[in-house]
């Protein structure tokens, strides 16, 4: 494979702007750009999805120690399970082991758990130590690994307990995909996608010209969708780091029926960026019942989110069951519905106090 | 009794400067100061040590139910022991089971522990929500309220877990101190001397002309040593929030040698204020054999910390179990020891690469 060229985003949030470097078949010279970036690093605690153990976290860690670096390996189960207390607990139990200090690095090497479990533990040993984010699937290239959200859940209650921990480092090489089962790499790109709707009208074009180089998971195009995405994430993100202007929360299209999609089926039934996409679709009817889109709209994000072998409808949603799924959400205001909905491709804008009728139709335009 | 002025610090962090009041005999205005400074708080987390239930918590949780607030109750078992995980995730449970949420505010009424562990928990429920500080002894009015250091233990490692948040408030009434046994109180002065050594030599002085009325808690002298103890604090804190550029790290003055009597004396022989008290006095020796000051200095300090009802020496000390503890001790870098020692009153410094022996012989010289 010939050599591609490496991608830069930076991301220039105060007081440490941080960069997101992307390329391809770059493994062997992620150690390196670690020691560079954090040249006072004593000592790594590379956190890891068990699912890449072999594949890239022992090379990575090779690298390391062969750099000098004092490298524990931590292994997390794959799945949402491993978000819990008793696996941050045993986290931070075995940084003391380690004997973990100020000079030293948490790398989490995996999907969005990890990132978000390791970022926590990051965030909260010794008050905080830095954090290096390696997404290695793509909904955590695209959303979970740029922004500085860490967390874990309790029981009934997802992304509960966390803390805002920015990132020292983002490194993302598109070789990870290749490992992915397609599904979930599909599921990558309903985020993908979200970008063009909330905030890119020419990058929405581009994606409806390229989505089946990006289907089939094409590096280039791959990579070029992925230093679009980040951009766009880190200039929300840097507007609204703590998400109290509203406009962090525009990132969040699609996803209030999402989480609502997610919470019916079963967590099982839908992955995430496949329950993002249905919730899209729902959000675009909406819309349209409110005569902010019109039809056109509709169609257009049809056709691209179904071109990129996402789900648009959902035969067996329940729409009574999802409104009070909706209206139990922490993040609905006394239980007045709120929904981030478009004004055109390219632009979307926080509504409140939608009617309720009006949702349970959106809701079955796409029970088809 | 008469009513006394408010007084009131502010500490002018960015983004949000907060302020202090220090007053006597006034809880019945505490949940109006906090309802007019949060005024869009809907509900209060009211975190408190089992100890102050009917005295102070109780009492301040009627006055915001009567002032509007939804208001829930956690109550904290005395003692270091709560600073647990499974305490801080008993709290979390319980802040979703109330539907804790972004104008939900933690208050946390207690010592140390009480302040440390709501802290934490307020830092890292829905990845932060605000926190007011009610501390009621006096070594949390002095030290631990302000600078938005939160956090637990794990087991063998203190404060190893946590995160900086900084409170929204800091409501002091030394009516609370006439609960304290008198061994409490007097603990709480050592790090009220303490300020006085490492940052104002008028304070020093008006401490030794003031000394038998605050040994007896005279309100109006504790007022005055209080605000003088956390603008000094503040001053610190604003100049090195996250203990980056070692002056933050000057706070730390007797707690070196403090910690390593803790170790090994066990927890339940000194309280920390004791321990801080001793090891103020060995490090006032060890500068005296370093040449940095003066018999004099060593004999002032002595005579204060006496007259504050506060130990100076310590008969059983094993001085080598203390050097081992201290080597062991997490902000040693790589194994050497560095302490904060005096150059004269008012004025400290950090000072590394310091000699075993002489170490040695300053543990030595409190043995008596």
């Amino acid at each position: 494979m010939s050599e591609s060229p490496l991608q830069e985003v930076t991301v220039p949030l105060s007081p440490d702007a941080y960069s997101i470097f992307i390329g391809t078949d770059w493994w062997s010279g992620l150690g390196g750009k670690i020691r560079e970036t954090l040249s006072d690093m004593s000592h790594a605690m590379l956190v890891y999805d068990s699912e890449v153990r072999s594949s890239w976290a022992e090379p990575l860690a090779e690298q390391l120690r062969g750099a000098g670096v004092r490298v524990d390996l931590v292994e997390v189960l794959s799945g949402e399970n491993s978000k819990s207390v008793q696996r941050l607990e045993q986290i931070w139990e075995q940084m003391r082991v380690d004997r973990a200090d100020r000079q030293s690095v948490v790398i989490a090497v995996g999907g969005g758990v990890v990132g978000d479990l390791a970022g926590f533990a990051a965030a909260t040993f010794n008050r905080g130590v830095r954090l290096v984010q390696v997404p290695t699937t793509l909904l955590s290239q695209v959303d979970s690994s740029v922004g500085g959200k860490t967390g874990i859940n309790l029981p009934d209650a997802k992304n509960i307990v966390g803390a805002f921990w920015q990132p020292s480092l983002v490194l993302i090489d598109t070789a990870t995909l290749s490992t992915l089962p397609p599904r979930t790499f599909h599921s990558g790109l309903a985020e993908v996608a979200k970008y063009g709707v909330i905030a890119d009208a020419q990058f929405f074009g581009w994606l409806e010209q390229h989505a089946e180089a990006l289907a089939k998971a094409d590096h280039e195009a791959v990579r070029h969708a992925i230093a679009v995405s980040c951009q766009t994430k880190a200039d929300v993100v840097v507007a609204d780091e703590r998400e109290t202007s509203g406009r962090r929360a525009t990132l969040n299209y699609g996803h209030t029926f999402g989480h609502a999609i997610e919470a019916t089926a079963g967590y099982w039934k839908f992955l995430h960026g496949e329950a993002v996409a249905i919730g899209m679709q729902m959000a675009a009817h909406l819309a349209r019942a409110l005569g902010r889109v019109d039809d056109e709209f509709v169609q257009r994000q049809h056709d691209l989110l179904l071109r990129l072998q996402l789900p648009v409808c959902w035969q067996d949603a329940e729409p009574e069951l999802m409104l009070q799924t909706m209206q139990s959400d922490k993040k609905v205001a006394h239980g007045k519905l709120r929904f981030v909905l478009p004004t055109r491709i390219g632009h979307v804008e926080l509504v409140g106090d939608v009617d309720e009728k009006l949702v349970i139709n959106a809701i079955n335009a796409c029970k088809i």
